[in-house]
């Protein structure tokens, strides 16, 4: 089917830095290969408040932010295949890539070597250089290519986080082999971490939670951690050349050299977040023992259904408070305050 | 057979930051595992010199530096199987390791988790607390697990070198798989360097050879190298995103950040050198392309061997200036001012 841009309801910020509130807008006219969705849920991340903040510079305004999106397609274009009315989607912090470089053939689609478009905020060059709007909102348009299945048996509000911190962490934690017989640390136990603990412990590595103080200890071993760490008198000794692979969801600066001394031989350490600080490192922490230091973004499309299927399979979800829109600006201060267990979702109807 | 201790001859310094000078030197009895050498040749590493100068701290004294070492073996003790009277073998920067670690049982040495013994100037704590003295000198005795042997075809001084800077090379181009349709970037054309490039390139990789001036330009071209890059004027923007493999033989403080944009989708960096000051890197250069950085120390001695055979296939010497044992002095001096192509080699038999 065709159809005509429709008008849905959102929350913006109407200028830098403004409060969340209420606003109509337009999504595309439907595309031969667009699915148009009825948002049922959508996370809030970090990165919404920063980008909302302008800590990440200015942007076209209204902006609506989210790429936390879960739903049920309520339209499709005549090229559509893989989706129909009535299916549940999600989608994630990208909407479109070139479609032709390495990254993009290989499925890898948040390394496309153009820069991936993100799902608001950013012109995409590719779709007539629209501005792209996300999703806390009742509806969006997207091409079917940035579309992933929410399988049976995941709860839509918990999966909506999976859609940014599940495969956040899924895919590092793929990339770099966790698994049986592997020992891997999560830094930071928030909304990236927390998942990222489930989904390391699901594929049979033995995980060790990191987290600044005992707060998040219970949690983090409920979450399948079989040791949790408090960071804020140092690491222990007694992990040194202890991990085959150290995920680090927190953005704050951190003693990078502190935590290569916890990998063993040829173990890595990956870098999620984006501190405003340079890392330091000393030279002798690759040599001695092989080790390196690499950072992930995302993950691509192919990788993200493998990621949905795999929490299904292992009941895994994010924890949420499921939220109404109005709830939104108090949400994002509790955030920045880090007073969320684990990730606040707005729940669409309310809009 | 069984032997007492032989005194040999040694070039030695007597004290922190002395000059060479000849001394006599008892080596150890022979013991059933263990491999006697007539040294032939002993290159000269930048590191010896560190060691002589005391940048890395003090030692005992006198202490014999050198660890690139040919020789022929003109005795073998009662239970060594791969050698025999006559051979020429080598000996590189390590003598002994705990041999149970899990980086020694896969024959990586240089990694043994319990720290490798170097060939000179230290204390050899599994064999008697005995001090460690090096190649500078007409004999060594070394235990088989620490011998390689030189393939026919090989110049005994050209392949000296090759037992620290061609198996430090060598290492990390095998372990990140440089081959064919692969791009690597050898940064730094001096004795580490110029041999990367070789082997490198006879390994079937693209090899481009970074250095600061265009004054080893025609050099790098003719050990294989199919570009050459002068650094100071900075790094050309057509070669961003365009190496699967960097290498660092330099170990003077360089941008990193600038490197790591040179590397393409999933590339890596690897440190070989130890500059003084720490590496400063940006998050972003890690998580944008899942590029890394790492670092590699020599090789274990079943890829020196694989080192060597290769070099041999391949008619790869590195590049030297043989220097009788009374020169050494002056040849630390030129080292340290760059002023060698590519390693100077003591004639043990001058000594």
């Amino acid at each position: 089917m065709q159809r005509q841009g429709q008008a849905v309801t959102a929350l913006a910020t109407k200028s830098l830095g403004g409060p969340l509130e209420p606003v109509t807008l337009e999504r595309r006219e439907l595309r031969t290969d667009d699915v148009s969705i009825r948002i049922e849920f959508a996370g809030i991340c970090h990165s919404d408040i920063h980008t909302v903040r302008g800590d990440w510079g200015e942007r076209r305004y209204p902006l609506v932010p989210g790429h936390e999106i879960v739903g049920i397609v309520d339209a499709v274009g005549d090229a559509v295949s893989r989706y129909k009315v009535g299916d549940r989607v999600g989608v994630g912090c990208f909407v479109n890539s070139c479609g032709e470089c390495e990254a993009c053939d290989s499925g890898e689609e948040s390394y496309c070597f153009e820069g991936p478009i993100g799902t608001y905020g950013v012109v995409d060059r590719y779709s007539g250089n629209e501005y792209t709007q996300g999703g806390y909102a009742t509806g969006i348009v997207v091409k079917e290519r940035f579309v992933a299945r929410i399988p049976e048996g995941l709860d839509p509000a918990a999966a909506a986080p999976l859609l940014c911190a599940g495969i956040t962490t899924f895919s590092p934690l793929k990339h770099w082999g966790a698994g049986p017989g592997k020992r891997v640390a999560i830094v930071g136990v928030g909304g990236l971490g927390h998942v990222g603990v489930k989904i390391a412990a699901a594929m049979g590595a033995e995980v060790t939670a990191f987290s600044h103080s005992d707060s998040k200890k219970a949690d983090a071993l409920s979450f399948g951690a079989v040791r949790h760490v408090s960071t804020k008198d140092g690491l222990p000794e007694s992990l040194c050349n202890y991990f085959d692979l150290i995920i680090n969801t927190v953005s704050a600066e951190l003693d990078v050299d502190a935590y290569l001394s916890l990998l063993r031989f040829n173990g890595t350490f990956v870098q999620l977040g984006l501190p405003a600080e340079p890392m330091v490192t000393r030279a002798r922490s690759f040599t001695q023992k092989r080790t390196s230091i690499s950072g992930s973004l995302v993950g691509g499309m192919r990788e993200t259904q493998e990621m949905l299927d795999f929490c299904a399979a292992h009941s895994i979800g994010a924890e949420v408070e499921v939220i109404p829109a109005s709830y939104a600006n108090e949400a994002y201060e509790r955030t920045m305050a880090s007073d969320v267990r684990y990730r606040f979702v707005i729940d669409a109807q309310t809009l």
